[in-house]
């Protein structure tokens, strides 16, 4: 459960705060505003405030008076000429916040995304929760063989066992002694140096806000296969929050970028050897093996 | 007049539609969304939308739950901290979106500000209309003789008007000629060639989006007195319109920043021994003239 | 010819003077240091300084003490990895600095790329040179029949010389009398007044200085086909910089993005079926007419 | 000591490589360039490469073809011009490049720098090294009673040796069972989740590239008496780096910004009260007592 009762009546009483606005609105995203959306075992989404619709990428891109165009038909289909023509700037008028609650380690890769606007809690400032993440069993993998940034099979139960103990002990003790030093009738140590014996395992919370065309860039590194399950997780419920604020964008996005590939040109000159009746194998073929394994891979999906 | 009838009916409707939403909402700002707010002699600002208000700063700066504290007390004092403070991230936090109508001339001085999002209109797809700044007689002012960059008296009437009659005749003459240029019975010639013969007077359009603490640094270089007349009547409104917005950050920003003044090393040495009763003379005082003559300035007033 | 006399003893000065230094020197760049390489009728571009080489790219992916591997093959490799599944932040770690001469509606083009450094002379501070671009009479182009922002045929001779005549003239006369209007024993205009009368087609000038990532991005969406010709012609020179300087990125650069294609996720389906021997055509393909013109442009090359 | 003599060695042999270059290069960088400058017990800052030199500041702010002026008197008035009156771009034209080692927690507080380029190691990628910040006994300090974000009064010996004997054994358990996890003959877990078990007090490492003025905005802020101790040390080391790279800027940036204090609105009027002999104190004075203490400290010195 990540939420303590205390910030569950603070979250609905101000989603019981209703009022009315001239500005373009999403029944959809309102649906989910300031709940909190689950993420691994103590995290958490929720979308804070946003700007822009569907809508106010046509406009911003006609730099138009109104409200755009009124079908929806053509509003689409400009949304998928600008992303397809990789037009970033319309999209950057719709602009987004979240607060998340996230793993440390999490945190570091998220943030080296520098277009966006970010107050985390300062350690140094107040005292961080006893939280920290422990991956699921069927999360703990060894080291993958092939990929060396990523996992391969997941660990035999009983080596899952033992590592989920270690993590769980050290994570537990670094915390206790956090606690100790902090105590102000014993060491009363700073709570900046105190803070340094935790672990990257634990979760800390900011408040993180971005623009659509950023947060497409995070999403489409982020929600891809090769970026690490933790940060993946965040990755799809924010998927699935675009999907319901823009689901116009959110389409061309999956047709156009997540779901597409990028030729190399000597990839692209097989290809047309292929489409000729070529027969092309990996020597001769312009392309290293990985290269062709990848191509191959993109072209029998 | 800045706007068409057809534009003025497009905004009316917009305008007309009314939501209701959970997010942060702020009445006095409401009150004019949309409009256009008349600047210079065809300009406007229009805030197109927005997100976040004082509450929200606080929010942020806080990583909290709710909406923050509720006391207005308690947030004047947090905002008008960290506005002392330089903490510029909570107010990163607030977003605001422009329609604005400027002339290229100011466009350019204005795009100088890079943390922003822009999308306008383009001379290479539109044909351009047919308006330009002219300055209003008061506005001729002869080059300054004590600053390089700035304008000094009003020019005598009769030379104001010659003036103004060159630079009417030829915005009026481009544009005429750039007609002739496109015409497709003529030259037919391509817009993104025929626009090069307008002047940097003629008008054009962009929404440009931004974030609360980047709009008060584009504020206190354009609404300062060293910034060109031109652009300072935008920042001027935009400034009201922000006042209306978040009127504690507001009045945080006026009291630090607008109204502050900054003492260099020295001249803060100066200041401590003319409290201490030392009779201090710009020889001697570790200030060059230039300095000594800014911070008396600054000490009278 | 694009400089003055004095230009040219100031550069040739500068061009002299050679230091030692213990940092990444790349010899091809330097043998083109400082000068100014022409483009369009008064343009340059001059390359003022730089940071990195191929080999500073793999040093920070790799994080390295050194200066990464020593074999040319791996460093190839790596960068070519790097290019291809986007990992931009290595090619952050080189930097350029250039000195641009340019007309002001390319300068309006090239300043929406935010993420680099400029400063551009003032018009404020100086008063403009009199140079203003003028098209050869071989660019001088209808507007396109097929695409909105584009050029047709080239202007019959009569019509293309006609059109001359008008830019010329105008651009002309607009100087003329931003020189009378300037002129302190005449109106003696303010100078952020007078050159408001001076057209788009007005040389200016900066210093711009970004990173290889983001040059790169530049290059990718300036020097493609469908950027307008005059800021092309800058990007090209720029491209054959990039290639004196980081001869390995520039050629990953070649391979991955500006020859490389991308498919969208339709696209790519349809290509399986070609591959498959399923005949496919327009209709029932999933792409819509200008997609389908697309694809079978990029297949077909 | 930071370095293993593998290290050393490959730093050796490039500092033995010396080109020349038509670049600016300031000779008393290149002393230093390259050498690994002590911070903390494992910590360090080295000079990669730089761009730029307190002329290249001068020549981009009058956008000139040669070097700018010829007389320091000149340049050093110049700057201190420029750094008074926050002209930022001019400072944006130097970049520099270093290679540090520096405790987690301590990258954290780095990162929010945005505006700079980052290349960190990959603990998906590599395993870190044994190397963790245990303070020096003086630092370890108890919580401030008087600023919540900071240290007040050391420790008494024994409880600073108390402390310290938490942090080495916490950190040492939880590297020996990151050791442990990762052995490829035991658990063999993948080393993208053994590392959430590293405290926040493991050293990392990154290349970090950032301009002139963004690098003056960090040290504003992170050599101030106000930031966290461990940061402060890494920022003071580059502050002598910039006072031996541009040395003129760097006298400008102490006099009119580290050394510099700004005057709040009320804050300027009291100072007027006071030099015209007019006895205020803190209840009348507009002041709230806070910035009162704040005000009296600024004057006091």
């Amino acid at each position: 459960m990540p939420l303590t009762p205390q910030q569950q009546i603070e979250i609905d009483e101000q989603r019981a705060t209703v009022s009315t606005t001239g500005r373009a609105t999403v029944a959809e995203l309102e649906a989910i505003l300031l709940q909190a959306l689950p993420v691994l075992d103590h995290g958490f989404v929720r979308v804070v405030d946003y700007m822009g619709d569907d809508a106010a990428i046509v406009q911003a891109a006609r730099v138009s008076y109104g409200r755009g165009t009124r079908r929806v038909q053509d509003d689409a289909g400009l949304i998928d000429y600008l992303m397809r023509h990789r037009h970033s700037t319309p999209f950057e008028m719709c602009e987004i916040k979240f607060h998340v609650k996230l793993p440390i380690f999490v945190a570091r890769q998220w943030i080296r995304h520098r277009t966006a606007n970010v107050n985390e809690i300062s350690a140094r400032y107040s005292v961080l929760d006893k939280e920290y993440y422990l991956p699921a069993p069927g999360q703990l993998a060894a080291q993958s063989s092939v990929n060396r940034q990523g996992r391969g099979e997941a660990l035999p139960p009983e080596r899952a066992a033992a590592v989920l103990g270690l993590l769980r002990e050290d994570a537990d003790r670094c915390y206790r002694h956090y606690e100790e030093m902090l105590d102000p009738d014993g060491a009363g140590l700073a709570r900046e140096l105190a803070r340094i014996n935790l672990t990257l395992a634990t979760y800390t919370q900011w408040y993180w806000k971005i623009d659509l065309h950023n947060l497409f860039h995070f999403l489409a590194l982020r929600a891809d296969a090769h970026a690490q399950y933790e940060i993946r997780a965040y990755a799809e419920v924010m998927l699935e929050v675009v999907r319901r604020w823009v689901p116009l964008a959110y389409g061309a996005f999956i047709k156009n970028r997540l779901g597409a590939v990028t030729l190399s040109a000597p990839a692209l000159a097989v290809v047309r050897r292929m489409l000729a009746g070529d027969p092309v194998e990996q020597p001769g073929s312009g392309l290293s093996p990985r290269e062709w394994r990848e191509l191959m891979a993109a072209l029998n999906g």
